[in-house]
């Protein structure tokens, strides 16, 4: 296959974990013939600090003429603690997002063996946790018009949501569901807010397309209970773009895996793959970040395009690579800590 | 002290575990010769059921009229399945929250030694957790204006705040971070919403008249996160009513002690107690609720009214319950299981 590669490093520990995801596709290419032509773009703090915005015409220019957006992280703190700033890395993201029309964020949450000991949870907990979360991701809150009124001593954002919007997220959680454990778990906010009304009411008419799935519907509170005391009881949840956003990072550190959950974003013919770790700039230069969640996004994106076995292959690298403690610091548990450089070398010549 | 208190049993367990309450606080009277006046009146879906709707203008009254309001829960399933449902248990409680001006929930996560084994989370992870969350209750989402557009296609909630309103809940807490560590988290989502950037601009402005309380600003994702990982790093926490409803659940199950966590809803003169817990339709009428979460709520009545030794008389009777095991099955453990009435007998004989 010919493959077309945008290549999004972003900001913070962007660059370096990103440089071993494509050590490994390369290997990946080299071994089952494949063709990746890497194309870099700039995105994030460095886009604005380079040409003055997060996600420049240029850079969606490259994207959408790629088969694939491999990403890095996002994000810079001397944006964060300025709520004047007319320029965020943050934009560049969402305006990706919707511009790719990435409406559907795909985010396993899944164990490891021998990573149960380093989660916060106890052991029995989580076991068996294997759980995927559809994020709607260019809709509601995010977008919806917001700004200041009264002289700015009122603000104001709203979320709006279309039945079809809900709609092609769902008919996405059905599909998933029907290669998995056929559970779905629509996650709404239906006993206070409208659009989750419209959600509810959305999903539950699909419900007799896919007889074998077996819906339920819990509020996002409850799910946020749920899912520290009994993560192993999900399969699949869906649910709108802010529950998402706070429901997925939840989910993320139960496993105690965090530096190796990769992500999807889909919805057009371009997907986006990206580890669903933040930019992590104390660590950034240091060669101590975990890139193993960047390779297993790479994964993710080789499965895309229907290249089971390359997925496969990385994926069996990354766990021999923690059988044998061939890991960062964040892993090393007293053992030695190998370096972010070198993980991705070990990762490559063992593919 | 003369008390007039509005007695809210509500759906669910709420009429078993508000029994309890009173025992209790009646034990409380008799020993410190205070003087109650239970004012009993209907909300929830008995008030639909009864009267057509969940806050009735009765109740109103009778709590506005009242020094504090003793409350259980609300909420039953008949309702939640059903979108298009014009009536809900739900909206008299955030009517009640509105009318009665409860704009701050306070919500303390805090752990019990004996129980410390009991928490999905490792014990190290949990030790010495003691945090208070304060959540803004009658603003944001959940107020905005909502409704459908397109011949129902399209659904939007408006999430709205002005400065007064966070500069009141912040004040709060400040002043609580005062009483106890000095440590304070704006929990907001700023990289996103012009709402959340309000938030941070208004507490930001404050900080100088707090220079004792160290100010720490947080996105709501990232909290989702460090409340599962280290719990015990927050003190006090201040977000809005949808941020602040996900993350209090997601915080009372880590301490294992989720049927023990009371919380308060203040703001004018009036104000409110309720255990965290909802209305666990499952075990109505079984005598099996736990009733100790309602029971500190009225410890929290008690303290609020300036009554610190009562309030201290009702959490001792609760710890030597627990140690001599004097619990209803959540917390048995294998041991002997008491009925939520013989747990509320005890502890009002232990007064
Ligand atoms: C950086 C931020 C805008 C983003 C989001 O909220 O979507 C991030 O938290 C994520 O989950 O990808
Ligand atoms: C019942 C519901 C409307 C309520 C809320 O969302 O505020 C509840 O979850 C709570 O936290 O008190």
């Amino acid at each position: 296959m010919k493959l077309n590669i945008a290549l999004l490093a972003g900001d913070g520990i962007g660059p370096e974990v990103i440089d071993q995801a494509v050590k490994v596709s390369d290997a990946i290419a080299k071994k089952f013939n494949h063709e990746i032509n890497w194309r870099p773009a700039l995105t994030g703090a460095a886009a604005i600090d380079a040409v003055g915005e997060p996600y420049p015409d240029e850079t969606h220019e490259i994207c959408a003429s790629s088969d694939a957006v491999l990403f890095g992280a996002i994000g810079h703190p001397r944006f964060d603690n300025d709520p004047s700033a007319k320029v965020r890395p943050e934009q560049g993201l969402l305006k990706m997002r919707k511009k790719l029309g990435l409406f559907a964020n795909v985010r396993p949450t899944f164990t490891f063996p021998s990573l149960l000991d380093k989660s916060p949870l106890k052991r029995e907990r989580i076991e068996g946790t294997d759980l995927v979360f559809l994020r709607e991701l260019t809709g509601g809150i995010y977008f919806g018009e917001k700004g200041r009124r009264d002289e700015g001593e009122t603000a104001f954002d709203n979320c709006v949501y279309t039945r079809d919007e809900v709609k092609r997220l769902a008919v996405k959680g059905f599909e998933l569901a029907m290669t998995r454990g056929k559970k779905l778990c629509c996650v709404d906010k239906a006993n206070v807010l409208e659009t989750s009304r419209l959600w509810r009411e959305t999903v539950q008419a699909m419900e007799k397309d896919y007889p074998e799935v077996e819906v339920s519907y819990e509020f996002v509170d409850a799910v946020a209970m749920r899912l520290v005391q009994w993560p192993n009881s999900y399969d699949v949840l869906i649910t709108e773009n802010l529950f998402g956003d706070i429901l997925t990072d939840e989910a993320s550190v139960i496993s105690g895996s965090m530096g190796l959950m990769p992500s999807a974003s889909l919805g057009s013919e371009i997907g986006l793959f990206e580890p669903i770790h933040g930019s992590y700039p104390q660590a950034t230069g240091l060669n101590i970040a975990n890139p193993m969640a960047t390779v297993l996004s790479a994964a993710m994106m080789f499965e895309n395009f229907g290249l089971q076995e390359e997925g496969k292959a990385i994926r069996d690298a990354v766990n021999s690579a923690l059988d044998k403690g061939m890991v960062t610091e964040d892993l090393a548990d007293g053992g030695k800590a190998y370096g972010t450089s070198e993980v991705g070398d070990w990762l490559a010549d063992n593919i």
